[in-house]
């Protein structure tokens, strides 16, 4: 028997920032490593946990329906992990291999039932490449592969057009804006403190403000002197309709995420019609659709990566009962670059 | 000398529908049908007026910028006109010759200026196919143009999809839901009045609800039961919000207009988030720009009209005179199809 602790979904949140110890809550239970398989089955070792904004759109009533299905009381927690396989009856799965859940649970160690397994991937690129196995969960892996999808299906970028990206410093956003400049674009970016901004110009963000303290159209008056040729919108709300008008003719606006809509009252635009007269075109997109760029995607990023082309920023909460409090972070925008909870080394 | 009425702008309206003799009024004037013509000008006779609705728009205080310039105090409204030649110096226009311009002058004679060409463009084919010349103005037209464009290039439109049009029974709205309906698509339109109802119908539409009597969401639900495939806009606002919230995934919206944000206190969707969860692509789109389509659009439709398998109502004004009462209408929604002043015959 090991300790097994586990992050629980304890009850629904009413704010839009739950409370750790009240809406989540640390278990701590005890896992068998010696117990036998049944056929298909395996255990993971947990090593990373990916802690993304939309978990908070899980803890909710099971009955409203949406697009990622609801946590449920009294389980753990789900995101991306990455583990290790510690024991495997199934022959896809062997014993050393790292393994990638997009909903894995946020406990030490997992029994993974063979109707479990499709849902994980196996991640073995970091043996070879060096880079930590933490980076399937940020750069390389589902947010990376998010700005990736957005970029080069939707973005449509062209060299000396300017680009702005919202909540630019978060995983998906320092990447969509290194994109951008890849394609020698002008690329501009907002984030909610000034140690971001300092971060983004650090990984070439040409212009960059903070949209807690700064007003977001005023700046981008002066930060997009040619107007916007790529939004790439993290945000939605005050931010899009400041971004719209801003948007030169012809331009794209990559709709990624719109995370100031989930709190309490949001905002929306106003000014749709200049969608129409600036000739704007808006694509909504799940990353999850577009499996079939995911080679291309992780070969080109691991490059440039290696090459030092690219900059990655994690922010890593250590020990896996820090995971409530890392929710928290991200949900108050604390986190410098992609959030991970280490759980424990390969 | 000829009696030359003219339908002159005369103060900007702060409501909504402008007042015929204050805002607009007619004024006598004269016109010389014998002066001599310096090289390049020529002589224009009306024979039918567009009535649009973005002239309102252009009923503004000039310092504010807009896509369309805005009408002068004094001078006569400005939009599309068919007229035939009846002088010329112009080597590119002959008399006789059938000519449109989309900003023409509402006056019975226009004296047009050897720089002023370049706006007008010879339209004799419905001296070939017997089409009246009012149809340039409207299906064979800008208006016409804007449904096919807005279908053909950004709608996606694929058989036995689910296509919704608002504002359906407009000169553009008509065209749209009926080339829905050559792809094999069900096609749904809602209009502001029973009347408009039954001419949708009556021109293919496989249902249509009146807007200001039912509740759009709730008639979405009914007359889309498989959810909608392509949103053709005309109208945003809170008809836009219904449409979102009854879009597919991978769903089109074709942003042509927002009809109801040109109101006081104009209502705008809330719930943008819908495009991403949805996959939706939204475009706006101005007809200007795809000049490239017009030949290959104004063959087919040519084609289609000859043979009877596109439908095509005009609601006509008898008389120059007539032109404020016919912009009024349109701007209430009261004409049923493209609304039409006739000024004299050809
Ligand atoms: N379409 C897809 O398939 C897909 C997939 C994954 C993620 N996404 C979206 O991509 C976006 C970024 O996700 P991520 O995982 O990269 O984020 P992340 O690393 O978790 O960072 C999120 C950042 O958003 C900012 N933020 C939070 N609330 C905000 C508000 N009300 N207004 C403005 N900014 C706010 C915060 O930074 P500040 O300091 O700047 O406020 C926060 O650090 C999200 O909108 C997410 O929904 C979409
Ligand atoms: N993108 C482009 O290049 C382009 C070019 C031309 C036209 N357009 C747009 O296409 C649309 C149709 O133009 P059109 O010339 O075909 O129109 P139209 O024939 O002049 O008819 C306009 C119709 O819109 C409806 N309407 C008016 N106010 C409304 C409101 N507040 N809410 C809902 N419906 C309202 C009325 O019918 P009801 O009885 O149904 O209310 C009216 O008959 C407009 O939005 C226009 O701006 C776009």
């Amino acid at each position: 028997m090991v300790k097994n602790t586990q992050v629980i979904f304890n009850k629904i949140p009413t704010n839009y920032v739950p409370v750790a110890g009240e809406h989540m809550v640390i278990h701590e239970s005890e896992f068998d490593l010696d117990a036998p398989l049944s056929d298909g089955q395996f255990m993971t070792k947990q090593l990373a946990l990916s802690i993304d904004s939309y978990m908070r759109g899980r803890m909710r009533d099971p009955s409203i329906p949406s697009y990622v299905s609801a946590f449920e009381i009294g389980k753990p927690l789900l995101c991306g992990t990455m583990s290790s396989v510690v024991k495997s009856s199934n022959p896809l799965f062997k014993e050393g291999d790292l393994v990638y859940s997009s909903g894995g649970r946020f406990e030490q160690y997992s029994l993974v039932d063979g109707n479990e397994a499709k849902d994980y991937k196996i991640r073995n690129e970091s043996k070879e490449t060096g880079l930590p196995p933490s980076y399937s969960l940020g750069i390389l892996g589902m947010p990376g592969f998010t700005a990736y999808v957005g970029m080069m299906k939707f973005g449509h970028p062209k060299k000396d057009e300017t680009l702005y990206v919202s909540a630019a410093a978060s995983s998906v956003g320092q990447l969509a804006g290194q994109l951008g400049k890849r394609f020698g674009m002008y690329v501009v970016g907002s984030a909610g403190s000034d140690k971001k901004m300092t971060y983004l110009k650090e990984i070439g963000f040409d212009d960059a403000f903070n949209y807690k303290t700064d007003d977001i159209s005023t700046n981008l008056d002066k930060q997009c002197p040619k107007g916007i040729d790529v939004y790439f919108d993290n945000v939605g709300g005050k931010t899009l309709e400041a971004a719209i008008a801003h948007c030169n003719h012809f331009s794209r606006i990559v709709a990624c995420g719109m995370i100031s809509q989930y709190s309490e009252n949001p905002e929306t635009p106003h000014n749709l019609m200049e969608l129409i007269k600036r000739r704007v075109q808006l694509t909504g997109y799940i990353v999850s659709d577009h499996a079939d760029m995911e080679d291309e995607f992780r070969k080109n990023i691991t490059q440039w990566l290696l090459a030092g082309e690219i900059n990655y920023k994690e922010s890593v909460a250590d020990g896996i009962e820090k995971a409530p409090e890392a929710l928290i972070d991200v949900l108050q925008g604390k986190n410098l670059g992609k959030q991970i909870v280490k759980v424990a080394d390969l």
